[in-house]
């Protein structure tokens, strides 16, 4: 049995890997591990341990080590933290592959903690482009990781052309995709199931989803960005779904704008949640009528789903998409705009630009499968 | 006045900027803050404050971080540390660019807190290969800066490949080089001015010089490895001045091996020192007869002195050499074969392949003077 | 010049001590090193550096370490980073003493950064009870302290009783107090002043003034414990100036009591500060007709006052107190009846139970002229 | 079931509760939790590891965090990386009572990660003293523990007159003494089984046991005292059987000045040992002829068995010791007169100061059958 570690450290990782989580956690072969730390361990940035309680997925350690994010300090300490307590983690437990997810910034740790100790680390998502500071950290994991799962064609091309093996670059598609293609045709009620504040609109009208972030390299401005949102979509006054942003510098200030906004505008059809279950988000966006903001489920899950989106701002700029994506500046009128020609134009037909469905069970079979001992293969030649 | 602060981990790293450290000092427009972290900080592995004082450097400050080497979590808990404290640090002091070097695995912890803190990060020596872990420690760290300073055209050239905008790389030449033409004939007693163990062999007769690191993807090897180096240079029977291994995963192993035979062959002709300034140890290099390990010092300052060197092992390997490297296994007889050939040999042309002389000063010139205001440059442009 | 360095983690820390620091700041052989960590660097639990820029006090070293509070292991890895931290600073710093403030969780990692660095520490109010985990914490350190400063004569002979050198025990008040003697007559409106939230009733008529803290060993039961307090406020339906309680474990169950509750009952007379600069604490406290909560500022600074306290609780179980106390459960009906009577009583006559206003003045005279070398003084005759 | 954690820092540590580990680990209602960290997991000081194996007791956790000795830091710094680790042990693993023994340096990790998570924390060998800065660690915890088990009946009264609730103190007997009184007239020879380093004097000859430990408040003076204990046994040239000092601060001059000693007098009668399995410890101890040196065996061990000792220097005063101590100052001519004085009387009648041989079954028995739910009666009436 191959001991394989999966770190997760936000909401957004987990529901990016979940089809590999399940699919390592079944294969007869491996053995999952599964530690969870950073803000995936806080209720107000979506803990996911519920979730993966719900999944008898089994998780082996809880690893807490969000600082307060007041300071400036607080994503670094948080990360130096976690390669600290990952290593020892590590040392216990000694997994055969240790696998990370994508590019934020606390996702670096749980390389630095595998590469010191000789684990060979697998990296998920990486080669793609945003076009911002999580390029800088998906590049410099790749740069650290021993074997590549891209989601697209074009990032294993690019993870080649910057010196990368490419007997080690696998292009699986990107598992969160899969959660697309696996449609439960729940029937829930958002409100019921996941509480959250504001008012309560009819989602058998069209509504839009909005997920903004801030960017990382404009932290002093992420205030500004999602106030524009805000008024723009305020102005559009139709009903809108919003996620809350993950843990990143910045939040407080995305945080205390939607705040601020919110109590100043208890009438508008706006409702807010903080976390759902990857299954039941995927029912509201395949039913919504445009996604809005700069998360990269408007190119990546609304591609192949064929929903309209607006994606604002630079935090996903460079990122590959298809013909449902409209970008438009952090600008109230520029993103009304936006938003109503999306509207005008309704669904797009369907891409598999970001996999077909089956990148779980890819990942999980290659980690079974790579047939020379993992550790000395991915070393010995790396 | 910009505040360049560079972190300076272990001894090898600062005899490589020494001439940047003097160059920043000197500058008008510049303001030196030197932090000093890891084993640059412990006497067995060469502790650096005397020197940094006797060159009159001013240190900011010291961060003791290293764990105790025999837990293999030791490394990753050690930069993890440095990251947490390196924050803090630069919290305090508000540099304006960080400077990090070359590739160990804890310089990583340096690049980890500047970019988390949005802290501008100036990189040396990036882009060369050396085919060990090292590589990819050092091409993760380029993936992280904003700004590149090369030893050689080709690492510049490697860069760019490697999808960094090529007005962010200066080809600077290796500042290590620049001590090799900064040759202050000084007539001094190494055994006099730094004690160290074993017999005194005389200089003036051909002797060797031998430094030999762990390999840090092998470090179930390192005592093996270096116990060939000792058989080997056991039956040569020449003077021989070693120098103690950096302070890696595995050097226990080395320290053991070497401790062990000095012990049982004390009639040999070997000296072994932990430490020497940087201008002194350049002195005794000019004038061995041969270099032998697989330090880079036999690479790269051995092509600028044209002195033969013998590199043991897969330490350096692809990393750019001239024609004074003779490469071979850590195998005893491979080992005295290399040597011997070439002390038939003798000396040979220098090359300028690292460098000229003045890549302290250039680098110290790129930072005074990128046009914009750098940290608004460097990082809306990444 | 002796450096002593002072080491603030929290609001209320800093307000018991703002005297000392201005004595040892003013003082001629005393140089005066602030470092600040924990919630005294967090602008919702009161953000001290502006005051401390305000009295012009030199900050030597920010350093931030508060994890996020919902994980139970918040307190205890925040007390890790901030021994390991201190530690830094003192071996870049070289303080001759270091000194620490009471009893709040995390004050005694300065307490064990110190001993284990072989610095005389000195603490100042040990030897107080108030009955639940905060006793544990200040006994620790008083037994790790080697110079205390007591802020009352019993608190003086519980620590002899505890087995410490009465030689080293010096009875010098409680520079909170001293606060209470320099009356500065101010003018000033608090609303203008501090902003805050809620209503803003006229302070000319009779008002109370709340602060209610988790209580550490009850975090559990923070919410409907202060729950009691704001329905039995509310039945009052009198001006009340509530403050933010500390940064502690339940503290996100008292906050959240308190937002709920504000939002609920906009109505009523409160009002809600985050924090207050100590001078215009005391001139709010001075005129209230009534202090409840849990605070020791009940105790304290309102037995020189002579302004009746309601005391909820079993948070300042044992602690010593004056006439001006009455203590009652974290019970809706119990507080209503003890505000009324102490409301109908009205003020009573200050004692000097806990100091006289002079206890910085002795602090820093005591730390400048103790006969010995002190550092051998301390230590070994300990 | 409860779950006991005891965490293990130190081989002196281990020795003395090994029979509280065993019949904890025996007793039907009891779950063993065992963690180790500190240098009780580095081969120079005593890996217990094997140990632990060997006698079947789980291991639920290794957490390596020794800081290089070199620093004066590095005692801080294992310290908060112990609580930082430990907090997160106890998160995942949830312990019933947390175990922590004795008084150095990096047990209060252990009672600060306890304390600050709300779970009960017993203590073993709180109330002695020693006169170093030993006692004020030792103390300490006293005050933070929950539960205390004294080794002598002195030591329970002088937590009581601490302050402490008299029926949290239980007389039980130093577990360390249950081996003395488990003889298992084992046949073992110490060259064989444990190698060392030195020569291999004939042990049915009169021979001595030495372990010297640095003092904590006296590091700078570490090497001088180890000195004057070699040049005393140098000089009386009888067979003496050394152990490794504990990793503490200090421990390099020592043993800096041991490793130098023997390396000039290889001729003398001298063994080095670095650890030793208990019971071997202990019948080796029976035999021999006075044990020199400041570690407690002298003092307990050597009481039980009526082994005559030679206590040197400050670091037991004041700690209880039977007729067979005898005390001198760290001098060479001291030393040489006292153990001559001691090998004159010979052996000591044995006496019970310390135990009588069942203190580990009376640990664990309380630890099962304390009344009411363990955390809430320890918490509530603390």
């Amino acid at each position: 049995m191959r001991k394989i570690c999966v770190v997760l450290t936000a909401r957004a990782s987990y529901s990016r890997v979940k089809t590999v989580l399940t699919a390592i956690h079944a294969h007869p072969r491996l053995c999952l591990q599964i530690v969870v730390t950073g803000s995936a361990l806080v209720g107000r940035f979506g803990n996911i341990i519920p979730h993966l309680e719900a999944e008898n997925l089994p998780v082996s350690a809880i690893i807490p080590n969000l600082l307060d994010p007041e300071s400036d300090t607080a994503s670094a300490k948080t990360t130096g933290l976690a390669v600290i307590e990952l290593a020892t983690f590590f040392g216990n437990h000694h997994p055969d592959v240790v696998v990370t997810v994508a590019d934020r910034f606390e996702t670096i740790a749980t390389a630095i903690a595998a590469v010191n100790m000789n684990i060979p680390l697998a990296h998920i998502q990486g080669g793609e482009v945003t076009g911002n500071i999580d390029d800088r950290i998906r590049n410099s994991i790749s740069q650290l990781a021993d074997l590549h799962f891209t989601a697209t064609e074009n990032a294993r091309a690019r993870l080649i052309q910057m010196g990368l093996s490419p007997q080690k670059v696998y292009h699986t598609g990107c598992p969160s995709i899969d959660l697309v293609y696996q449609d439960k045709r729940l029937d829930f009620n958002p409100y019921e199931a996941y509480g959250g504040v504001g008012s309560r609109p009819d989602l058998n009208i069209p509504y839009l989803i909005v997920l903004q972030h801030p960017v990382t390299t404009e932290t002093a401005h992420s205030k500004w960005q999602i106030d524009h949102t805000l008024h723009a979509l305020a102005a559009m006054n139709m009903p809108c779904i919003w996620f809350w942003p993950n843990a990143d510098p910045g939040t407080a200030g995305t945080a205390q704008g939607i705040r601020a906004f919110r109590e100043q505008h208890p009438e508008l059809p706006f409702h807010f949640f903080k976390n759902m279950e990857s299954a039941h988000f995927i029912l509201l966006l395949r039913k919504c009528a445009c996604f809005v903001g700069n998360s990269s489920v408007g190119i990546r899950e609304c591609s192949a789903l064929g929903v309209p989106a607006v994606n604002i701002g630079s935090r996903q700029n460079g990122r590959e998409r298809g013909p449902n994506v409209t970008d438009c500046l952090p600008d109230t009128e520029a993103i009304i705009s936006a938003v109503r020609r999306q509207l005008a134009h309704g669904p797009f037909a369907p891409v598999t630009l970001y996999g077909k469905g089956n990148a779980g069970e890819q990942i999980a079979t290659q980690l079974a499968t790579i047939p020379f001992i993992l550790k000395k293969h991915l070393l010995t030649t790396s």
